[in-house]
């Protein structure tokens, strides 16, 4: 985690997301206004934690009236720093990564991959998706000074700390990691590890408490 | 959500999984017993908050010696279900489902693919990684009696509901959402959705509170 002073939690994050598509959706409903109990029905949350969660970004809501619906999309898009374009390298032209490339939901946010790197002989120099793909060799190089902000990995875990050394080195401050491995990186580094299994394991959980532990 | 009684919180069950994969790791590196101050710091967490998650599970560690680093692994994995293996059908076998039948962390987890359904003519019919992929039209037929007990979405937004509306009728009460929506389903059945770009939103949200609004 960055040492940057974080006054919102990481779960409050999360559910800001979250706000912020169902807020999408409820325009698309012609909805202009929207309480936090319909909010929070709509999300299986409490209307509680959606006032408090809100409440960081001074007061919104009118009490009888509820939240304008595209002003408050406006305001979270704003604070999940999605209302502008971040662009983003993949590292691993693979299963994940060439799915990644292709994956609707970054371009609709404003995650533009416009770098990829992988250490395969037939994939380094061939075009994908519009995007020449480089030799991993190159990462420092070609991170270096460059306009990539955020870096995905998406490797096998054996290569997975050598190639994030350097891109740390070459001044990356923000990783999605897709290798099921603890990566190392300095305090000023903030790095989020996507794991598939782990939603997985949630359910597992739910049905063994759902149906009694077998 | 399901309507089972949840004593165990979804942040807590999430850091199962965190512990979980920390603690076989320290199994490799030969570690009999771990401190919560130790498994805390690998994890950046709080000691406090380990010990508060690791409470749930009767007494396991023993003063000035820590957890039993094998015993606690195996006490997390059988409260999460992933001491067993359980049979998994996949819905949408485009980009990100094709991914997903050779995603290894399936595997090491005890999660098998075992049914693909495709709505394309020319996959229909054709055996992927093993697997004859079977026409989405018999989603209800083919779900229903049968030992699949969780079911992965990977189809585009506009068929998503109509496909789950199947996979709810045949009986099975887990699913891992891909398609960026929100799926209604009854209250007894557990909807987990998967967004890859939400994991990118928080580094955004780092990325400016590190910088300054941007």
């Amino acid at each position: 985690m960055a040492s940057t002073d974080r006054r919102i939690s990481e779960s409050t994050i999360h559910r800001l997301s979250i706000y912020y598509r169902a807020l999408n959706q409820l325009e698309k409903e012609n909805y202009e206004t929207i309480s936090s109990k319909e909010l929070a029905k709509r999300e299986k949350l409490t209307p509680a934690q959606v006032r408090k969660d809100l409440s960081f970004f001074g007061s919104f809501g009118t009490r009888g009236l509820g939240y304008p619906v595209t002003e408050l999309r406006n305001k979270i898009a704003e604070i999940l720093g999605i209302n502008r374009t971040w662009n983003v390298a993949l590292i691993g032209v693979g299963n994940i990564g060439s799915a990644l490339v292709s994956y609707k939901e970054f371009q609709k946010q404003g995650f533009k991959i416009k770098k990829l790197f992988d250490n395969d002989q037939r994939k380094i120099g061939s075009n994908h998706k519009g995007i020449i793909v480089s030799d991993i060799k190159n990462i420092f190089e070609e991170l270096t000074n460059s306009d990539i902000e955020i870096v995905i990995i998406a490797v096998p875990t054996a290569t997975a700390q050598i190639l994030v050394d350097d891109v740390v080195r070459s001044g990356i401050k923000a990783i999605l990691n897709f290798a099921p491995v603890n990566l190392k990186v300095p305090d000023d580094v903030d790095v989020r590890n996507e794991n598939m299994a782990m939603e997985l394991e949630y359910l597992s959980f739910s049905l063994c408490y759902a149906k009694g532990r077998s």
